[in-house]
């Protein structure tokens, strides 16, 4: 194999087929750009094949589950419900396959060479792929780094890989496990916790690095503990956990707790972790694209390394690992390469969880709030009054906006409730624009729907929200 | 029965329970006045009672059971499925109680006074209040008339009052008819015709007035043609409808069909019909309160009738029947009362329709865009290309955005789609706050999410919509 005798020449070379790296493809493409993208596996990334995608076919299934169940009330009879493993497989094989060969599809529509290899940096102008005992050099104008990321599970967890899964592994789970642990905080740990507590585990959720709390604002671990109680799911919180074992179907988790050393056991444990940067086949350091400490490439607002002419986007480089990150930075990083000054920013990025019911936030935690300095106000509405949730006996949940009390604009919105996903559109709509109290008073909502809550949550504001009584009311200004 | 002997003193009454005069009341309780609501029937009105909520139960039962029918492909196994209608009516009674007596227990907070009666005015400052042989006199300082509507079917409906059934009279049915027929272009009509024929009803929608088309953007009727056949629901257009007939346990409905007579049989027939409004028994002529010809209450943008101190909100005043509309007319009125100077805008009121799949559209149609001399762009975007939508097998609908090419504002937003209803208000936020395409794409969406089909129908306006191929973006281009 003789490297660089024939160079390809390409004004884009994007190296990674995930979110990031095929919107970034097709939004270069658009713009006029020869592009070529290089994946090593399979296109659509870990978000298609093992993340986002498999993850919300679990969660929508664990979901109608359990609206099966709930149907008699309604009226709607039929037999015992049950799951059938194989099938939910088959059905989520299918999907991913249909998504992926879009993306193909899409990709060739806009000329783009899917090229399939790993990639790794030559020089600052030139990238070698191999694949198996193929070898080419390709010369590029600009080049994206796509290379995504990979869960990191804690020392403790490394030395037993059997039904010890992480956030890659979970999906092709075919079995519904009798006794789930989970080390997590995030929405991973809560979203696969309680689609299992559906399909019929029994769960046990460990807030990892010892936590008290689960990673959103305080109300919605508030809300998130009567739930999580009421579905008799235990959570294990402020631990260390120290080891874990496992002797013939069962593992052990040991760990302590106040000082006292305990243990907790399950058929399966599921760790969602940091993930960490796919970087080191790279050749970063000789190419002189900066990294910080913990690995992540430095980026600036236009995903734009420290060498002028590579950028980095989605969970190679620091913040939230979300697709939504990484689909922007790409979309960002293509514009900036064709000479448009657009930007990211991500300060309202929305993290949403397909729990049941779902969460939604963006903007700014009332303790963050807080931390920065902001005299703030706060206006909350509970989904037990809402008329659309109740019908729909869809109760659990609220609707919170966090408001700052000087400029009257919003800061955050937090949602927990049916519905949640889809509406924290309007909040992310009213952050990103300024919004004041009365941009979200004046418009019209329509009834019934949840919708009227993220309206009470902002009335409360003003003690003004219809279906909240005079004294609570004022008792919400009464604890800010 | 003496008229006038002693009156009791009030700040407001409120003439009509349903959502807009218990808004109505709340919000001026909360600004400090005394008032007394009256109600013939039912707290929540026709709303509660008869029209949105258990039209929305129907509709929830009837989305349930399909996805119950789709659930095998998930996996989720079950015996037959069947609708017990009994069980439906419990629960659609228990919801409505549970609604109502929530608005008794929030005018009690709010210290309203709630009067069962029928009331009308006998001068400029007093009205009424008559229950069975109980008669009193209130003098007020303002009014608020709230009285709703009713539906009026067309003469050709009005001989045979048996199987059939309008907008109030459908929630009663408690039994799934065997071939329903179906009169009307409105929301109500494709929610009724959908739910029924999902619960197993053959349904055959008849266009009211000769139409050629539902009320919705001509994108929509183009979908919604496909949806219904799809489902095989018989749509007639352009039919001038003659009479009705039964015989035994069939209703024949005879109309003209291009010059030709026809006719279609069914077991029930639904009339979804224009709503007139309550206002005959309230001696609006006696208190120089004006009508228009049609005899809805002339009002102005507060709410304000051609008598200062009184007002009318809802059903009575011109304008689509829907409580989203009597909700903002009440709260303005009650604000306006109390020296607060807001406003009733109803340019972006959002019209949704709970059908499988729902549909939520507000702002102007391509048609009345052009009609009103606007220069118009259109972004759309096909559910079939969104991820999450894909996943879910929703595939069903679209997102489109119509904005003024001059001033690069958003003129209308339309869509079709699971979800569609609560992302509307994304939608209306950025109308109310005349957003341009720019607010629409600097923030983030979550993945995978609906929501996503927000954001390409706006960036297809600028041809990059990631997930449209080149030449489908350029044909829209050329389309509009």
């Amino acid at each position: 194999m003789v490297v660089g005798e024939l160079a390809y020449e390409r004004d884009v070379i994007v190296i990674g087929g995930g979110p990031g790296g095929y919107h970034a493809a097709i939004r270069a493409a658009q713009l006029g750009r020869n592009v070529t993208l290089v994946e090593q596996n399979q296109l659509g990334g870990i978000c298609l094949n093992k993340g986002c995608i498999p993850s919300k076919i679990l969660t929508q299934s664990a979901e109608k589950f359990t609206s099966f169940q709930e149907g008699e009330n309604w009226g709607l009879e039929a037999g015992d419900i049950s799951f059938n493993a194989d099938k939910f497989q088959q059905y989520k094989q299918t999907k991913i396959e249909q998504l992926r060969s879009g993306i193909e599809a899409l990709c060739q529509a806009n000329k783009i060479e899917i090229l399939n290899g790993s990639a790794f940096f030559l020089s600052e102008d030139k990238v070698g792929i191999e694949n198996g005992d193929k070898f080419d050099v390709f010369r590029f104008k600009n080049a994206i780094i796509a290379t995504g990321g990979r869960p990191e599970k804690p020392l403790w967890a490394r030395q037993i890989s059997d039904r010890v899964l992480d956030q890659h592994s979970i999906s092709d789970l075919s079995e519904i496990p009798d006794k789930l642990l989970i080390y997590g905080s995030d929405y991973i740990a809560l979203e696969i916790g309680m689609a299992y507590q559906a399909l019929g585990s029994k769960v046990t959720l460990i807030l990892d690095d010892g936590k008290e709390e689960f990673d959103f604002d305080q109300s919605i671990c508030r809300e998130l503990k009567r739930i999580l109680k009421k579905k008799k799911i235990d959570v294990v919180r402020n631990s260390d956990v120290l080891e874990l074992q496992r002797m013939d179907d069962m593992l052990t988790v040991t760990f302590t707790l106040t000082g006292k050393i305990d243990t907790i056991s399950g058929t399966h444990l599921f760790v969602s972790t940091p993930i960490r940067p796919n970087t080191n086949q790279l050749g970063l350091s000789r190419i002189g694209v900066e990294q910080c400490a913990a690995g992540y490439i430095k980026v600036d607002y236009q995903s734009r390394t420290t060498q002028n002419h590579i950028y980095a986007i989605g969970d190679v480089t620091e913040g939230p690992a979300l697709a939504v990150k990484a689909i922007k930075q790409g979309k960002t990083a293509a514009e900036a390469i064709s000479g448009i000054k657009s930007e990211s920013d991500f300060h309202f990025i929305p993290v949403v969880a397909h729990t049941q019911p779902p969460i939604a936030s963006a903007g700014l935690t009332e303790k963050e709030a807080i931390n920065m300095g902001y005299d703030i106000e706060i206006g909350q509405f509970s989904l037990s009054a809402n008329g659309f949730s109740t019908l729909t006996g869809k109760k659990e949940g609220f609707i919170k906006v966090i408001s700052c009390k000087e400029k009257q604009v919003f800061l955050g919105i937090h949602m927990v409730g049916t519905g949640a996903i889809e509406l924290i559109s309007a909040g992310i709509t009213a952050l990103e624009m300024a919004a004041r109290d009365e941009d979200l008073i004046f418009p019209n909502y329509p009834h019934p729907s949840v919708n009227e809550g993220l309206l009470e949550a902002v009335e409360a504001l003003r003690n003004q929200a219809i279906h909240i009584p005079p004294k609570s009311l004022k008792a919400q200004k009464i604890k800010v």
